[in-house]
């Protein structure tokens, strides 16, 4: 498949789109050591990006988020949830995707001044365990990948703010909130909790003052030993239960509820 | 000024806004007894509304919200929180907001192919003292009226789920945020603080701990006692601690802050 076929494929017909409007996607996954984020890097150009696409004229906001992750990265989740719309005139200043100075660019005249105009982007987000979800990249990207938090590169457009505004919910968030069962394996120790919620807090979080709070809250059930070389020293495994997890999820950790 | 000219002014030049693209403002007031919301009801059809608009296509997001809302309601507010995004494909299905037999829709047949494309609309919040927030209809509206939210009537379009969407963050946020400096007088009872959170959370909450709740907190100032009649039973006033209130805001008043 030529360059020509390969845009034609990945955009369809523009007209089929809602103009001016864009999804992008934040998914960040946990390794049972850091917090990471799904970047694209874009061929042409070499922007590194987070996922997102546009919005056909005849399918729901919610359907397209899950759409366009697919398309992008070959991740399935059912579900994303949205979280903040970018509508700022100049959050798409600092460089355009396409360059009509290529041979690309002059090729895709339509599609260049279809991108140039305005476009507002509703930002979605979920948390996966990151040994379940496998990325590859789409035809017109380079590669689709993993990116540490704290090596996050400088992002096209706003993006680097679009994925700095969903880790900042879901610091707020983990205030009032239980986090972690789509993050974690099914099973997990203490520590690579404490670790989940430290990567996200961006701070040291007190041992067992930790241990007691998660526990205090009721949401863990405890299980066996882990497997290690030194029985005496082994931490317990943890898993969520589901039903008080939800039951969390639903009324609230917070002081009123 | 005769209607042609009222729906002139109000629209302006339909070319300068963003096709498809539209605000919705959810304003919510408490009168110290009972949280209310702001509604219009549109001349034609008597349709009651979220005061909404549209945004012109060199404007930000967040200034066109509060433009909008003055525009429309005569409340200046500095700024209002985006808080969802409304996007789903049958969102107005319900009726449209021109009658195309009518000699008015029949006039104005441009604006009304207008609004048949399909909108998404950006939700807007903003929490107000209603004594300081009078409102006034514009032009194209009958009425311009606080109602209580439990005599929230049908809306146009899905503005009933936007307003429930509203509140139901309200009511999330009071888990792990403080609440009420934009929505009670300088000074207050513990009383009143009450009955806004109940109000708010839909329930009754026990008086003794509740006040417990709040003073541990550290957010009130105790100031003279409510003049009244029999003073040996006067109730003590209250005022938020700016400091120790934005505080709380920005760290949150969650289990892991």
């Amino acid at each position: 498949m030529d360059d020509n076929e390969k845009y034609g494929e990945w955009f369809g017909d523009l007209s089929s789109f809602l103009p001016g409007v864009s999804i992008d996607c934040v998914i960040i996954g946990f390794d049972l050591n850091e917090l990471n984020i799904l970047l694209l890097k874009w061929k042409e150009g070499g922007h590194w990006m987070l996922p997102g696409g546009f919005v056909h004229k005849d399918e729901d906001m919610d359907h397209a988020a899950s759409r366009i992750l697919e398309e992008r990265t070959g991740i399935r989740l059912p579900y994303l949830k949205q979280f903040h719309t970018f509508g700022d005139l100049d959050r798409r200043a600092n460089v355009p995707l396409f360059n009509p100075v290529t041979p690309l660019g002059a090729q895709f005249k339509e599609m260049f001044d279809w991108l140039e105009q305005r476009f507002i982007s509703l930002g979605y987000l979920s948390l996966v365990d990151m040994r379940s979800s496998v990325p590859a990249p789409d035809l017109l990207s380079e590669t689709c990948i993993w990116k540490p938090l704290k090596s996050i590169p400088d992002l096209i457009y706003d993006h680097n703010l679009i994925a700095n505004k969903a880790l900042e919910q879901i610091r707020n968030q983990i205030n009032y909130l239980p986090i972690g069962i789509s993050l974690l394996p099914e099973k997990f120790t203490m520590k690579q909790l404490q670790i989940l919620y430290e990567e996200i807090l961006q701070k040291k979080v007190d041992r067992a003052n930790f241990q007691k709070k998660m526990l205090k809250l009721g949401f863990l059930d405890r299980h066996e030993k882990q497997l290690t070389g030194g029985a005496h020293k082994a931490p317990f495994l943890y898993a969520f239960n589901r039903e008080k997890y939800n039951l969390l999820l639903e009324k609230g950790i917070g002081y009123m509820s």
